[in-house]
């Protein structure tokens, strides 16, 4: 069996770039863990169901999206044979064969299979060019505006501003931007989410060098939105941290108006502060700017950890 | 400045790909080290200037062509930016920042190209639509001849048959097989070269968790050609083992008629007995049907070095 599947913890990019992929690759979407409430909002809107979860890569034949990082996917990845990546960040792993590779440094992998869509290229890495559906449409549009925060993260290109226009007329969507606040509004329910819900909401591991990093982010209309939940997060991550061996967790309060993120650190602070060039008093800090967590977070980090 | 650049100990499919990507994406082909004489035999057929050789990454943007392994590329990679890899190996590094990566599982490097030609979607990669020339579209057709042995090697694929069709059609080759059999015969001269000439010609260096393995490759119509040398080449082979730290030297002498591999093997014989499951008599053996590096050797070697 054939399966397109996204990250642990998954987002919106990761869940719709799994659809529609196994729509145009003839295969079957899965997901790993539950989805978030921003998720499942969009899957609702469009009326479409929820991708199986799959536990074990054992006797399947796999394509990854929107990840490639082995901390993020299955845990017994190499024992399911690996046939293709699709996605948008960083190269973050090596194999024993050759397999297809297709990423690019744009805002959601949504815009790497919206392009190969409308320039009737799926066949390049073994699809069918077969009609997008108003609602996969929909899935892509949501996506993408998911992960560059409605065009505002700095990973956002011009190609995913383009697709974006392309999917809303094919979604019957008239006003992206109301549209997207909407989307926006079904994350920010964040407001009324138990501090341990906020902290499972999405994180993603990093093993850097042997170290184990994790990088927590929730994004929020206004961080007040979480102000009085700060205190049991911090202790939640605390835990987390000595429970299973992290060397440093950073949390994301993202502030899409003010466009910037509030970090709690946790754990190793010195590197922190050494791959920020930052003075940290106490134990958080609002980096001004600061959205994506793959462009302006991960790649300090790493290169500190080397 | 930007530069397409291919792998250490050049073949024809590096040079032939670094040439025509940086033709499509406008910038300048580069090479680290000299043409082999199959190579050069191509490019004065073609009428093609051989590329600059280059030795720093430093202030260089750069795409690699046919390779992803660090230890096949510039020395110091990381001194310069790493904007693309376009390739058929396996996936041989990790990245700090998202590139464009797009790598499929086929004979060449140069079927990659002349497939996103084809379609038109060379835009996918950042490059221009362009005619491409008859010189052009003969190496890229000697690439795919070159590395996929006249399609008998086992990399073979049905796209790599039906490029090299498309590309002969517009470089005006009308027998590819009378044209292909001109390449191995230059490929050939093996027989004319020095033992030393022989060793250097063509070999790859992998770091198997922190092993030093070579693989290297010479091709020959005939086992025979290189009979007189063989005791010599050994000898060299066992010199640079214990010169440069290798843990496993291998070298494949490949019989293209007879389809198969002599491999000499210096250094860690018993885990090159535990990759392939044979026992050596000797030095040296010869393995019926192999005669891809890529695909029969590095994957079963990287497997046992885990």
């Amino acid at each position: 069996m054939k399966f397109v599947v996204g990250h642990k913890n998954p987002d919106t990019d990761s869940i719709a770039s799994a659809i529609v992929l196994a729509y145009f690759l003839d295969c079957y979407p899965a997901k790993l863990g539950k989805l978030n409430p921003e998720t499942e909002f969009v899957l609702r809107k469009f009326g479409v169901m929820e991708p199986e979860t799959i536990e074990s890569a054992k006797n399947k034949e796999l394509i990854l999206v929107d990840h490639s990082e082995k901390s993020q996917s299955l845990d017994d990845l190499e024992e399911g044979k690996l046939l293709a990546i699709v996605d948008h960040h960083k190269v973050g792993l090596t194999t024993v064969e050759p397999i297809l590779y297709y990423a690019k440094p744009v805002g959601a992998t949504a815009t790497v299979i919206a392009e190969l869509y409308f320039k009737k290229a799926l066949d390049l890495i073994g699809g069918k060019n077969k009609e997008l559906t108003p609602a996969y449409a929909g899935l892509l549009l949501s996506a993408i505006i998911s992960d560059t925060v409605l065009f505002k993260s700095p990973t956002t290109t011009e190609l995913d501003k383009e697709m974006a226009k392309k999917l809303a007329e094919i979604a019957g969507i008239k006003n992206i931007e109301e549209f997207g606040l909407e989307i926006l509004k079904a994350k920010s329910i964040v407001g009324k989410l138990k501090p341990e819900e906020i902290v499972e909401m999405d994180y993603k591991v990093y093993d850097f060098n042997g170290k184990k990093v994790m990088v927590g982010q929730v994004e929020v209309i206004d961080v007040k939105e979480v102000e009085d939940k700060k205190e049991e997060i911090k202790r939640l991550l605390k835990e987390k941290l000595e429970k299973e061996g992290y060397d440093l967790i950073l949390f994301m309060i993202t502030d899409i108006m003010r466009e910037g993120s509030e970090i709690l650190v946790i754990g190793n602070k010195e590197m922190f502060e050494k791959a920020f060039n930052v003075k940290l008093e106490g134990d958080s800090i609002f980096l001004e700017g600061v959205m994506s967590r793959k462009k302006q977070i991960i790649p300090p980090l790493e290169r500190v950890y080397k």
